[in-house]
């Protein structure tokens, strides 16, 4: 069965050593109290509740899954979860980020996404009950009606009531244009919302006394395509005026889905008869206040990958030190033993150390984009706060695809590490990787989070964005490209990012007047700027580590060994890992011709 | 639920019009009868048992699995497992490949791997029980004694009796050397076995009379290590003189193992306690003799990979036809529709064409490789059957390694098509990923495959095999080298070759003395190498397809559109996957310092 350790000590360094997020933050009055002693309590606090309440269940999750009674379309979920949940609560977790006005604790968002990585690490099944609820938050903080703040967002930060978003239908994912769902305004001023959805993430469960969907639908005059829906909030047991729970709403589980992994969440088809319903924010512009909880799912989803990354290799990196097989290239290193460890063979050390790369390089982009998100929500100036909004806008596609198709690699040599027993269900390896399978396709493919960033993000605003983070990068060539020391982390960096620049510009024309170019590239393009995010900061980390190796050195303190094992890292990245993007941008140079050529009729 | 039409088409193709198989074969006495005919009637036949037959059985057996029963040790399978293999049995395949002398059909191999590919579409798990039947037969074809021969080579022939390959011990997988099953020898002549064995694919079951375990097992005076294992042939019942079922032997299932895929193939935990086998070889000798039928078996897991990546690209087509989502690029093509097909897409056609090359690839590859088995065991002259032994050697760990990894990639990118669909069993897209895994790991996991192509292989022969493969690259491109119509093929191909030379001597001069460099670049080389092969088969596909438009051009003919959509495919292979060699050569020049600088105590 596999174990976890929260990586508290990484966390630390990327918060305070590389990001000093307490210096950054303490400036905005909402983090004003901010201090390095708090944040690793908690920190310590999570880890703990994470290693010893939620991993436990993660297995007996994926073994027992959900079970729907038909009769009264209530859900189980497998034994513990519920009890684990309650534990959250009562231990505050809900509140963590949450406005102090509605009875959150008010801490930042980076702080969040931490605890988040060790639930997931613990369970991605179980974190996704809590997970969406934070985002029902979100979008209701953002949009809601004082009315539904005061309704809604108390017992969501407390954790007593759960959220989810109710996007998808069944003849429409990707495409939210197509989708029917109605909503008939009442005299009350009221909605009754009547559809079907699917794959609706903890629609339906007992962990929480009352559960807040987030609905899209279309109201009668609404035109047609995305630019008629709207966003309703739904609550499962109506609220009375005093927030009570009232009467049963008409939404209700039909089914759950079979699915190749996160069997512990409930993945289920939801009917609206006649719902009662709300609106939230304007009519017919529910798709963009729904993306405030898209953009935050987004990101979660991307720490989803991150959480079973970092478990599957702590558990790899156990098993290569038990595992005894054959001896060293160089002869054996254990004489006294029938076989060396197989830690000791160049591959699995390359397999372990992908997954390593992976990890501290989500890590290091996860943290750095909640900082951005801390920044704009809560920087008293404006062009701060819109600066850090351009910049997260930038990265979370980045976060969720990057970190995804990371994610999937990663596990998957963890589990080739194990040999024949990754293949075998008690292990425990196998189920990381087909939890991690899911987290490529939901909250927008892969594919279309590739034409958000190249779309959207790049061309659609002339590049922009993209030189704001190219001229950061540039600043930390300028300063740091003379030191001798660093030259293996900034000759690369500055070559990707002058291929970066050729590659865009190149897009940029040869998409004109070629349409299917963009969506012909995306997804090269996507992985290639991830590695440039992944360059940077590696190359920053390396900068920090190696500061602090000096500073060691000079006061005659012991080496700390993480340092140099953050070194080994971050060169093992930039020799193995990024040289992935010469073969890409080859490929994106090739263009759509390739794809579009071939007649329908002959695939 | 999938469905699967054989690609007998594709497969003519490369039989015929690539290969030449039945000219190249005709000269030899064993095929002196082949013609074209009789090929594409038992393709035809095959590909209808495997698609009328096996193919309904393989999402029951996912969801079924195998049960063992405690008490007697059975194990039963899925339903309709053994009925479809009583079907088997009677339609004679087993006996397809195998030696008139024992009841044989004695057809080409090259022709069985057709056959399996197509079960293997259809079901791998079912696949797994003749397939390895089929290894046993050669193993016991090539090593046999006289009298074991006459017992079994038939039954395994006609299918009454199906086989095993007895290797892995729970302390022992690629280790072999650590093995302890201990075997002493009897007065009679036999020995009795007694030891553990795990990961037994087809150990037990309810399909077969009988079953012939091949074992690995230590005589008492055997030296250590891999040269002190001999081979025994340990039936469930043993025979009597006159071929009957005899007393039932001391070999035992006593557990099942619980896995991510390949449900319905009894993955069996295997006591032997004191069980009666007879000697296969020379003692000491058993790996060698093992190897014949490991040799058979790493085909026949890339055979699995490409069976998987075909039928996944079949079904992942048919949805991108039926699924609407979003408009084409350059407009809507089905404006009558609500959205157009997501076929429509780049990516989309990116990831069917990703594994449309890759089955087309894989195929032209296994065949090629079945053409120089069949040489290397039935060609009249010494020579040409060591030279075609040798080219086999070369390319057996490139089929296992190189399908099994681009089978999972390509099964992935199938279940992204699907999106959320993809997720969900009943859509059974899922089943050919979690099935696809496993081939990735066993008979020798890639990374072994890796050492045994680079460091045997290519290092261990001074280059030899390696340099007949660049001859005959190097003829093809000396002859169609001028063709304008071919360069989009020919100039990839030969600067690949040229990198591939290098970086063969550059990795022959580094592990010189640096012992970890083999094992540290292996995996990239072999990836490099089997891009190499396939570059050069999709330009000797794309001179045949080229050469078929013309003549049918000068005839007057009607354009097939299958050497247009085999050109297309070819020309994105050269554009859009040939190119990730770019960024794996790069990744093996760094070497073995990226990965054994750090210390395993900082892992």
């Amino acid at each position: 069965m596999p174990t976890y350790t929260p990586p508290l000590r990484d966390m630390h360094f990327v918060l305070h050593e590389l990001l000093g997020v307490v210096e950054r933050l303490r400036p905005l009055p909402a983090h004003a109290e901010l201090d390095v002693d708090t944040v690793n309590a908690v920190l310590e606090e999570a880890g703990r509740f994470a290693a010893d309440v939620v991993q436990p269940l993660n297995a007996v999750g994926d073994a027992q899954g959900c079970t729907l009674n038909r009769a009264d379309h209530s859900v189980t979920t497998p034994a513990g979860f519920a009890a684990a949940y309650a534990q959250y609560v009562a231990g505050g977790w809900p509140a963590l980020a949450a406005d102090p006005a509605h009875g959150g604790q008010g801490l930042p968002h980076t702080l969040n996404l931490c605890l988040y990585e060790m639930l997931n690490s613990a369970s991605q099944a179980w974190a996704m009950y809590p997970g969406l609820s934070h985002g029902a938050y979100e979008c209701l903080h953002a949009h809601g009606t004082p009315d539904q703040q005061a309704t809604y967002l108390p017992p969501l930060a407390q954790g007593t009531w759960t959220g989810t978003m109710c996007l998808t239908e069944p003849h429409c994912g990707t495409d939210l244009g197509l989708l029917r769902t109605r909503a008939e305004p009442q005299a009350d001023g009221t909605y009754r919302l009547t559809g079907e959805k699917i794959f609706i993430s903890a629609g339906e469960h007992d962990l929480a006394d009352n559960i807040v969907h987030l609905v899209l639908a279309r109201l009668p005059d609404a035109p047609a395509g995305t630019k008629g829906i709207s966003l309703f909030v739904v609550p499962k047991w109506c609220p009375t005026a005093e927030g009570k729970l009232g009467v049963r709403n008409a939404i209700r589980c039909t089914a759950l889905e079979h699915k190749m992994g996160i069997h512990g969440n409930a993945t289920c088809q939801m009917v609206l008869d006649g719902a009662v319903g709300t609106l939230v924010g304007e009519p017919h512009r529910g798709l963009a206040a729904m993306f405030v909880m898209m953009n935050g799912a987004r990101l979660f989803v991307g720490n989803q990958s991150l959480g079973l990354t970092e478990v599957a290799y702590q558990n790899a990196v156990a098993y290569a030190r038990e595992r005894q097989q054959m001896r060293a290239p160089g002869g054996a290193q254990c004489p006294q033993q029938p076989a060396d460890p197989i830690l000791v063979h160049p591959d699995v050390r390359k397999m372990l150390l992908t997954a390593r790369a992976y990890a501290e390089g989500g890590r290091a982009l996860m943290l750095y984009a909640g900082l951005r998100q801390d920044v704009s929500l809560s920087h008293p100036d404006a062009e701060e706060r819109q600066a850090a909004l351009d910049e997260l806008a930038l990265l979370t596609p980045i976060v969720k695809a990057f970190l995804t198709d990371n994610g999937w690699l990663a596990t998957s040599q963890c589990v080739q590490v194990f040999g024949g027993h990754g293949y075998i269900r008690e292990w425990g390896m196998e189920q990381f990787l087909r939890d991690a399978r899911i987290n490529m396709i939901y909250e927008g493919t892969n594919t279309i989070q590739s034409l958000d960033l190249l779309g959207r993000k790049v061309l659609g605003d002339g590049g922009r964005k993209l030189q704001s983070l190219g001229r950061q990068i540039s600043a930390f060539i300028d300063t740091h490209g003379v030191r001798e020391d660093l030259q293996d982390f900034i000759t690369p960096l500055a070559q990707l990012t002058r291929q970066v620049t050729q590659l865009t510009t190149e897009i940029g024309l040869k998409s004109v007047g070629q349409p299917a170019w963009v969506g012909a590239v995306a997804v090269d393009y996507l992985r290639v700027v991830g590695h440039l995010v992944f360059a940077y900061l590696f190359a920053r980390m390396a900068q920090v580590a190696l500061d602090a190796q000096r500073t060691q050195a000079e006061r005659g303190q012991p080496a700390d060994p993480f340092y140099a094992a953050k070194l080994h890292t971050a060169r093992f990245y930039v020799t193995k890992l990024l040289p992935e993007t010469a073969g890409l941008i080859r490929s994106a140079h090739s263009g759509a011709a390739p794809l579009m050529a071939m007649d329908a009729a002959l695939f």
